[in-house]
């Protein structure tokens, strides 16, 4: 039995959930994996948070540098979100040698070269399978697909708050306003809302994918952006009539001169393709390989438990693989 | 860069778009991968199979041993198809050190244990993506979600031919027959379509299911088994007036008494789940998780290209991880 030794970065509601799911799944994920996981070291800031999170208090600390210097470290989670320090910090744990696992679709989308050459450098692994479509085994199944495929275009919907407001729409016939505050009583949408219905949160993913299909590292602002606020009753009703629904969907798609074509935007989906039929704030992605076919997988984009299940997924994958986990692909900006 | 030696047993359908991938991929899979896929030897007793393949004559031979002598061999395609003498072929190539991949449902969820047990016993990787589920990459995220979740069911449509007999019986109001006809003449459904309008692989394709969700060998027999030869236009209309449609649905569910109950049937699925607008030979599978919720897959489950890029896939993953592939789990009889 191997022991690994996990460190958390930040106790938001995804931090707290891996740090839940780490003690009741200990037993379980032993017995599949052969890998006894144990939280050593947390870095989290805010006092109330560190004291909610029912943890031993002596491994919480306030500075990277005590968490990385805990004995029997391997893997680091990072779960702070927004931009920085967090990137900053990525590249940080990797120089040091640990393993990073981490949900930040931002830090990563803006600086996914520059964490990936850290981890080339250091031989250590980084993985984000929790940074696109939640708990979907999407870049699992992408990396298979993307080792023997061309890959010519990904599609999908990656935004849960958004796809929940869409489909009250499309359901209840709401207006979009109060379709937003619904999803905002239900915390699927926060109080400014903006990450999720401008479409920013759907570019970061977006990017994520698309660096991974060119082995480019494709930058959030390459995305032409629209978001969900300009969606009228009316439109959902045409397109009703019209034999489908609109979805904001992400796409990457590679044009016969080789370029690739990006965009966040609500669309017209025809009700035969499986999208249309994704309701509430689930999400779902295709990718198209020029072997394979077209691929779909769907399940909850977002959440405590979905999230954390993949991470948990990925910290086993990464100890597994270490370097050999990260993309082949060069990511050079 | 690594060099790996492929050897294909079986030129049907599929053995010949596997060594037809091998060639054409050959610089997209080294250039992403690192891996030099370079078919050695074919096992072949059909010589016009033999002659049509377009294949340098010397490396096809008519017994295993020949193949299996061949120098700087590592992995074993096995594509023979049923149950004999494919499933004795994958233990001898087992024994003899190479890692096996394989798309042969019927003889790997017959001999699941057998197999399992051989190829921990050399150290080498059993893979088998391709068996269920052609295309999809369902086994690679079954297995992560497994990694970390208790998984509470799985169920979904797994052969394409009555998926597409059904869905032409469901929009165009044929009857069976009819239906069983075109399908026929399109080649989605054999001469002798017994295997897959009575459900035996769709059993075959449950149990490996059933047996990497429980952890024993489940064979292909404890499944209680019902074909869609019975469906008539009639109960597609009486689905259709419930909001639904009949789907052939494959099902493993663990009941609170810790019990398995398995099952291939005819089955009502109503049209706000996504597997009632899965249409046409396309497959699509539900894995249920207790921490990720239902994820859904969808896919080509069958056809030569699909497939072959499954086996691809797989060949570069049992080189990559060999045994640590294998299922984890004893898969005891």
């Amino acid at each position: 039995m191997q022991r690994v030794g996990v460190a958390i970065l930040g106790l938001g509601t995804i931090g707290s959930a891996v740090a839940t799911a780490l003690e009741e799944r200990h037993d379980l994920i032993a017995e599949r994996t052969g890998q006894q996981l144990v939280l050593r070291a947390v870095f989290e800031r805010t006092p109330e948070r560190a004291s909610r999170a029912n943890l031993d208090p002596d491994i919480i600390a306030t500075d990277l540098a005590t968490v990385l210097s805990e004995d029997g470290l391997d893997v680091v989670v990072e779960v702070l979100g927004r931009e920085q320090p967090a990137a900053d910090y990525m590249v940080r744990c990797l120089n040091a040698g640990f393993h990073v696992v981490t949900a930040n679709k931002e830090a990563l989308s803006k600086h996914f070269a520059e964490i990936l050459a850290a981890a080339k450098q250091a031989g250590r692994g980084i993985l984000f399978e929790a940074s696109v479509g939640g708990g979907i085994p999407l870049l699992v199944s992408y990396r298979q697909i993307l080792a023997t495929n061309r890959v010519t275009r990904v599609r999908g919907i990656v935004n849960g708050t958004t796809n929940y407001i869409l489909s009250q729409m499309a359901s209840g016939g709401a207006a979009y306003a109060d379709a937003l505050a619904e999803a905002q009583r239900l915390g699927y949408a926060e109080s400014d809302p903006s990450g999720d219905v401008e479409g920013f949160d759907a570019a970061y993913k977006l990017a994520i994918l698309a660096s991974l299909m060119s082995g480019r590292h494709v930058l959030p602002d390459e995305i032409i952006r629209t978001g969900i606020t300009g969606v009228t009753p009316r439109d959902i009703d045409d397109a009703r009539k019209r034999g489908g629904v609109i979805k904001l969907i992400a796409k990457a798609e590679l044009g016969n001169d080789g370029e690739l074509a990006l965009s966040v935007a609500p669309e017209f989906v025809p009700n035969d393709e499986l999208l249309a039929h994704v309701h509430a704030n689930y999400n779902a992605i295709e990718v198209v390989g020029d072997c394979v076919g077209p691929v779909v997988l769907s399940g909850q984009g977002a959440g405590p438990l979905p999230t954390a299940s993949a991470i948990l997924s990925d910290i086993v994958e990464a100890v597994r693989n270490g370097a050999a986990a990260n993309p082949a692909f060069p990511l050079g900006a």
